[in-house]
């Protein structure tokens, strides 16, 4: 069975080879220098293998912990003291996964005939030209490529992703049970929270944009159904428009708040809490609101409606092209080498930077937007290279040619001993303690007049009398926060004061 | 007026900044330390950049010469002394050139519109699985890459390379007119032959593989008649089955004969003539011969034809693959770190090396090789790497990440002439001003009988009373060449007898 739930407390998002070696080393980092700041964890994927073409975005088996990080043994130790937070690939296998192989070798004759998803499936009368620019990609190219079979014959296999990621038919009964199986193996460990990667694109329909259609609504009803009956909740992950996210919002557990990353570097930049305050006006309280995760700055979340331009975004666009300058500015231009080559700002999917360079190394910055975070309604989830206010990595950006590894350091353990005895991770793992341990985060929210260059919140929760509101100036990155306890008042100024 | 052709001497094949910085450092080299040597020089491509996508295959402007290089004066004054070859990129353009640009921003009022091949055009009902597939390409994904137009509607790019090389309609007038207006261009500064780059893909029909149909040898025709109108001989460049050399070859001034470069290695790695003399009996004598040129040692140019794979290559597929494994441990594996990963060595399209690498920096067995090219009935084309006897450069391949780069290192003077004065290359220079002056290449050709492990040619001209016939031992990689001038005879072993 699964262990119970431990509420809205911070997470942690990790690799766990890139910052401790392996699951052990996780738990041990959790248990010992962290404990107390963090309830939960998410450990990203940790299948076999974790380093294929999309850093174990790719399995050739989902069913298997890679053991160069440990069993599934480990996991359940992890998920004893905290809630673990596993990612399930749905959309797509690796094409040197072992079912991809055999189908390629055997075709019809293969229990696993059906599995994958081919062109000529969702068109079978051909795809015009029309057809395939409705198909929603943040690539330019299209997601078809070609494999050989056993028969020597050619298939036009979708590939969203990379020409190694095959994606499945999941609406196939062959593909289906393939996830069920998945679903049995993370709930028999113990896991309570699982992310669906991707999942936008899991179904396909013909003269659609493939993604998000009503279909994929009703088929991850149907999958978190089956978790649920396992006691595991599902964070949906979509990036896009962010009316997008509130519609799927209504329909799943949870969303991830991909806003929060642009819109905070907004109001720090320019000291102007508006495009913040109008979001805290509509935005889901289900959410799993991050700064920092293993993918970039999201752009696209605070843009206008990539598939309807017409609807705009959060940001407008020259504020939104500002901000893009504003991150490779600040980040002296390292976020520039790892971020792709775009028309424009506007046609970026995101921009590749530590959340730490993207503030300029400015810890009272730092802790200013990390504080933001603990305090906007859901789960506040830290990213392990942000966590330890890392840097840009360049030098494995340099050997990989992947933009997104400027922001996947792999630490050893002597980096991260050094990271966590530096005065701005020690007062932002005061800050996460704080937010772990106190009641009102279980109370109600509210969002409170302010000049335009201050953001006003405040936390209150009845049962336990206590109330936290936080008056933060944005531009010149001071706040006070009063907290309320059982009649008396302080007044907190700084980290160490919380 | 174009100025006459020198005949079917050496031909140097160069980017002139790799070399030797600009044209004008192209001619000192040619008319200074490598007098003699070369009738002819393939300047790879000089237009406006020389540093796109596809190291100038991509011209944004292909009318003007790249400042950086010169002007088309430098042009002409090579072409004073020597054939001058120039690349026409016939199959697509730059998605910076100014056409482009234009069409993308004006649409149906853009003076370019039709310029540019769309799906659309080619399959207006849509293409199904099947018609996808059956289009012919090296590479698994497909060859579509979306554009945004100024109405912010898209549009599907036909991109047979990478998604900044858009596809002309050449069939459309506007194509076909920007077409004439490079052969003009090229025509006025004394250039003699041209080679069409990948022209193979210029055309498209729906239903068919897209490559080499009927239809594009009907527009090779039309395109060379034109130059043929102004005394340029053309070069066909495809990539392909033996069979499609042969054919093309009846219908064009010159093929590549890209089968030698790997035949060569096989009969020196394994000191048997057997494919090699096979070949010889049915190539095409109006071939360019080449050992390494700016692309890779091809693999799909000897192995069963792509399109029908139950004919046969001029390899069985186990000795291919014994091949390209054997260039990698020639190489010390660097050249494995520079070429495609491929389900199997079959599947490889070319082989990343140089030559001299690819030999194991053996220089009797690479002076053999460059003997036998020398004697091949055809035009031999010496790539400015291999002249200068040059090895893998794995640095600016890790630097760019491109594959072919590993064999496209940059000269500075002070490398080349320090290359210049090594043993290796005096002895190969030696060898092509041995090719460029004698008279006897202008006779016939004959193979003669001989052990498996040997090769032997012979050359005879009755005009000049001269003979060249040459035993080759291809397991000892050691030669005489018994060479006959107004009824006296000599016998050679070394370059240096020559």
């Amino acid at each position: 069975m699964s262990p119970p739930r431990r509420g809205s407390g911070p997470q942690l998002i990790a690799y766990a080879d890139r910052l401790c070696g392996d699951l052990a080393g996780l738990r041990r980092l959790l248990d010992g220098p962290l404990a107390g700041a963090f309830t939960g964890v998410h450990v990203l994927p940790f299948y076999v293998p974790i380093d294929g073409a999309d850093a174990g975005f790719d399995p050739t088996d989902h069913l298997t912990v890679d053991p160069r990080l440990g069993t599934w043994d480990d996991i359940a130790a992890i998920a004893a003291s905290h809630d673990v937070m596993a990612d399930m690939i749905v959309n797509h296998v690796s094409d040197e996964s072992a079912p991809f192989v055999d189908w390629l070798a055997d075709g019809e004759g293969s229990p696993y005939d059906g599995m994958f998803l081919t062109l000529g499936a969702v068109f079978p009368d051909g795809a015009t030209e029309d057809d395939l620019i409705t198909v929603y990609r943040p690539r330019p190219g299209l997601p078809f490529t070609r494999v050989r079979t056993h028969t020597g014959g050619m298939k036009l296999m979708w590939t969203t992703f990379t020409p190694h990621q095959i994606d499945l038919d999941v609406e196939h009964p062959t593909g289906w049970q393939y996830l069920l199986s998945v679903v049995e193996r993370l709930a028999a460990s113990g896991v309570t929270l699982v992310r669906l990667d991707a999942v936008g694109y899991a179904i396909k329909r013909a003269g659609t944009s493939c993604f998000m259609i009503p279909e994929t609504f009703e088929f991850v009803d149907r999958l978190a159904a089956e978790f649920r009956a396992h006691g595991i909740q599902v964070l949906v992950e979509v990036h896009g428009h962010h009316q997008m996210q509130i519609d799927i919002a209504r329909r799943v557990d949870l969303v991830y708040d991909f806003t929060l990353p642009p819109l905070v570097l907004d109001a720090l930049y320019r000291g102007d809490s508006g495009p913040l305050r109008r979001w805290f006006e509509i935005r889901p309280a289900n959410a799993v609101n991050v700064l920092d995760t293993h993918d970039g700055i999201g752009v696209i979340d605070v843009g206008a409606d990539p598939t309807h331009p017409e609807r705009p975004g959060l940001l407008e666009p020259d504020r939104l092209s500002d901000l893009v300058e504003e991150i490779h500015r600040r980040s002296e231009g390292t976020s520039r080498l790892a971020t792709g080559v775009a028309a424009s700002n506007l046609d970026l999917y995101q921009v590749n930077c530590t959340y730490f360079d993207a503030l300029g190394r400015d810890e009272d910055r730092y802790l200013t937007a990390r504080l933001i975070q603990c305090l906007v309604p859901g789960i506040p989830q830290v990213y392990y290279v942000g966590l330890l206010a890392g840097g840009n990595d360049v030098d494995l950006l340099e050997r990989t040619g992947v933009g997104r590894d400027i922001n996947r350091h792999v630490y050893d353990s002597a980096e991260v001993e050094a990271a966590l005895s530096t005065p701005v991770v020690q007062r932002l793992v005061r800050l996460l303690r704080w937010r772990a341990g106190h009641p009102v985060f279980d109370g109600t929210f509210e969002v409170l007049d302010a000049p335009d260059h201050e953001l006003h919140l405040r936390w209150e929760h009845e049962p336990s009398a206590t109330a936290v509101d936080a008056r933060i100036d944005l531009a010149a990155a001071t706040w006070t926060v009063v907290e309320t306890t059982a009649g008396s008042t302080r007044e907190l100024h700084e980290v160490d004061d919380l």
